[in-house]
């Protein structure tokens, strides 16, 4: 956790000393990739007192970012020559490969020492490729996919796993410590993208499993709530079962009350589960359960549910066949 | 719960005055199905005092429960001859047909308003068949499955998912409490049956899950016990991950720090799944993830598995390809 | 093969004198369900020659049978009262339960010695009670459920396969051979039923196998003409690719060139492979593919496909994704 | 096919002549990698007159080969130096990365016009980057992986899927006709891989699907040859169940006949489906069996069919439970 909270008494005081001297001393921090999480999470080194430097393709979200007090720069490799730490936040392995590697990638002019982190979600086997051209220009990658969606990103309460090599984890962590609640070390670099991997393989299992537990129980003729309360206390209890239940009538607060939309879209969950097949397939690892749900979350992409929330596989089961 | 042992102080003195009183005043209980489930349970009904009339087709299973303090009778129809409150606990449908409507079964001389309870895990179409039957003979029946295996049987740490009439509800938790401690109304006859088989299979998927992720996770060179820690503050949570994890190592007290002996044995989770299966077909429900864990743990009990605990599909699909 | 119409220069002729002589001495042939396949079935055994008395719930279809030339009565047990052999053809076992142990029910007049032979697919349990309980009226049940659709009914080019006493099989073809071009014998009662839902897993299996294949395929580049005419000289070739191909274009006269219209419906598949699951299931044996097949073809019985022909399995998964 | 010996009549004359005129007009082929199928395809070669020059990383394997008249090089790039058209046929991806792009690679002194086809399977997009390299140096690749074994390539009777530029299809025919029964033209760069992994895949599925079935079949009572026979007859028809029959005592001259040994190994399938499974996930294409087949595969690999045929999947779902 952010440490510079802690001591709840002298907050204001010794924030406004600690943002005084952070403006004049802090060094700089470049961000890359302004989108729905980006801008959130860059917006919190900001409020921690850390001057950013920013850049994205689309103009309008650099204008944006720049009304907040950031600087904004024309391309990565600019960022690179004004920042010797750097996070990335990018929505697909090409944009990262060409945001690091590309013409005006990052490598272009990073300089010795510089500690750059990524906190997309992609291909571990990218984020290795990744390192070592970073480590041939003599600077450090560490990946650091996050948990948690927008929301988590603008209360600065993300998860992040990382991966990387150890003696840079103090200096990532204090970066991370001001948009995550949580900082998790997780091993060599591609580690972070191995466990959010297995977490959201295990989450989408859980998640189809309960979808097809609640359909059948109420075939069969229970009550959804009671069903929900019955497995919650038993065997059965998942977080898609006790924080995230995909029947409506069920809870509240989550997107199956709200016709499935916001959450964590189908789609996004479809890649997730592709990084998962191919490295279970390198690894020649089985992983039948991964593999279906990979399957059915494929299937309903093509059947209009990609932008709903991944809930939204009780919908896709639960309709009923027409006599 | 059973409030009968609450006030701790006054326990001794309280239960003598108890057991007397109920010796002479309770009526007695029949308890047929003597097996490993079936013993713990009856005695504790012993416990609380209730004078049991037993029967089991073994002698030695009789015998035993005999020197516990129990009236021991040849079949079925003289317990209910004898009793009007009667629990069984078998292993399968065609037992609890033979025990209900067999030439020597309960209906042959059941007395009118008789409580039957089935505590056996069957098929919830043969429930509902029992309790027709027995509603021609003036009784009632309940399907009142457990959940919690032979520790739980001892410590009365037992939950039961009861359906049936739901008038009948309060006289079946009389005698349930004495062996649960949690005892849930699910709705009409079968619906204790219908959540069961929910939970099981939601607990198979999960365990199934749990063990490709770990799995999945060790081969990308993630440390199992950290991994469990991450998926167990994460959306990849499940009782199977936090509880009962797969993983030999990375909890104590579970099968899997004892080779996968004891808990719940692999075909014992086949069987359930074969309920959720039927019933799913009869109910045109699709159960992809349920189905596919369905045909695992019976490939596993093609494959030596049978007897261990269901958490071994971690070892199933653990071992390494020889090159 | 029936071959009563084998030598085609005495066609005319002979087929005057068959048909006078069997008019005259040919006993009557009891049939029970004049549905889609049933009717053309039960036309031609009028060809043949056989007197034909039928009945079916619906009085249209007895109306319009009556003016084919048969003799319409009440109910299934009159009919049994009127020939010593019975064909059955009916939708489902519920339909089969009540045609023979009804109330109005074949067995409740059947003579000693009548052969009853069910060509209804259902449950191979059931023609094991059926023929137990006409067993014990003296009769014998033959299961004989048929491979091929309303053409091949309308063409006598149906296959039968056929469960029962061997020693009856002989009574049973002089039957169905007038009404389908391949009658096998099996095996005892309910191996037609075996036999048949055994070839329809396998059919599911290679035509979702086929589907995906050519997608695939089609997606990677490949003309679907050209992967059809290469996996058709390898070893992917199944009847699926071959001869029924799902992808519209690549052949003619199949469902696939005309909308997934007429054909063999997913709703029918869907039911068979109900069967092929609980027959699995009953006998623990693995059927991982046959069960996520029958998965595929529910989840489509509740998106819209029911009435389409099964092939439609290549529409479902082709849909493309909206970006 | 192969047109010269078409003409029967003047078939030893003319191969006399031809074979003369042969060694010395016809330029030399370079042919790199004589494991068990490239050294017979390679010798197929030399039977057409073709002088081969070879390499291989095994010593034994090119002194096998150089026995049967071949030049043996030292390595990929000096077989480059002195043929301008070669055929590799390597184990792996990273077999063909290094022999084409490795620092003794042939792109490293390919002559420009070179044709290069490359008969391994492998990922199609790794064909799609050898091509890409291949054309900076002025040099065509095609990707033509082939059906068959090792029998059918010392027969020549392979079937050869080739993708690349249609112009050079003509080049390549010439060398593949000797080689192979069939050379199929199936697109550009890539195509053949393609076709190859479309074809395993539902090979795999055909095959797994007929083991399902026969081993229901079996447990529901029918004799495993009449099964067979009646699969064959109908619908439910595939090579698997036609040709190449995975039960014991079905057919003869199959794996199945001779304990599984021979044929195509399990590794290998499970290695096809990798790749099946990378491009349906690249190219978002949902294939639900074709995946499960994967893990299926990978499963076995992993409890001892590693190198069994992969018709075994009927003897590791066969097994028995033990009760």
């Amino acid at each position: 956790h952010c440490l510079l909270f802690e001591d709840q008494k002298c907050k204001v005081v010794q924030c406004s000393w600690v943002s005084c001297r952070s403006m004049a001393s802090k060094t700089p921090v470049g961000f890359i990739g302004l989108g729905n999480m980006g801008t959130p999470m860059a917006r919190n080194l900001l409020k921690h007192g850390y001057p950013v430097i920013a850049t994205d393709v689309f103009p309008e979200s650099c204008k944006e970012f720049q009304d907040s007090g950031a600087q904004i720069l024309d391309c990565p490799a600019e960022v690179a020559d004004k920042a010797d730490r750097i996070i990335t936040m990018l929505p697909s392995s090409p944009n990262v490969i060409e945001v690091y590697t590309g013409p005006n990638g990052i490598l272009k002019k990073v300089k010795k020492g510089t500690l750059l982190i990524d906190s997309s979600t992609i291909d571990p086997a990218v984020s290795k490729e990744m390192a070592v051209a970073a480590e041939k220009m003599g600077a450090v990658f560490m990946d650091a996919p996050v948990s948690g969606g927008v929301g988590a990103a603008s209360l600065a309460k993300l998860t992040f796993m990382v991966g990387g090599v150890e003696e840079e984890f103090n200096a990532a962590q204090e970066l991370l410590t001001c948009m995550g609640a949580n900082v998790v070390y997780c091993g060599q670099v591609g580690s972070g993208q191995a466990a959010k991997i297995c977490n959201n393989m295990l989450l989408a299992i859980g998640m189809i499993g309960t979808a097809e537990t609640m359909n059948l129980g109420i075939r069969l003729g229970l009550d959804p709530k009671l069903l929900a309360k019955i497995l919650n206390m038993s065997s059965g209890r998942c977080w898609s079962s006790d924080k995230y239940n995909p029947v409506p009538g069920v809870m509240e607060g989550v997107p199956s009350a709200n016709n499935y939309q916001g959450g964590f879209g189908t789609k996004l969950m479809a890649k997730d589960l592709g990084f998962a097949q191919n490295t279970a397939t390198s690894t020649r690892t089985p992983i039948p359960l991964g593999s279906l749900a990979h399957q059915i979350y494929r299937t309903m992409c093509a059947h209009g549910y990609s932008n709903k929330d991944f809930s939204s596989v009780f919908q896709f089961l639960r309709e009923e066949e027409v006599q």
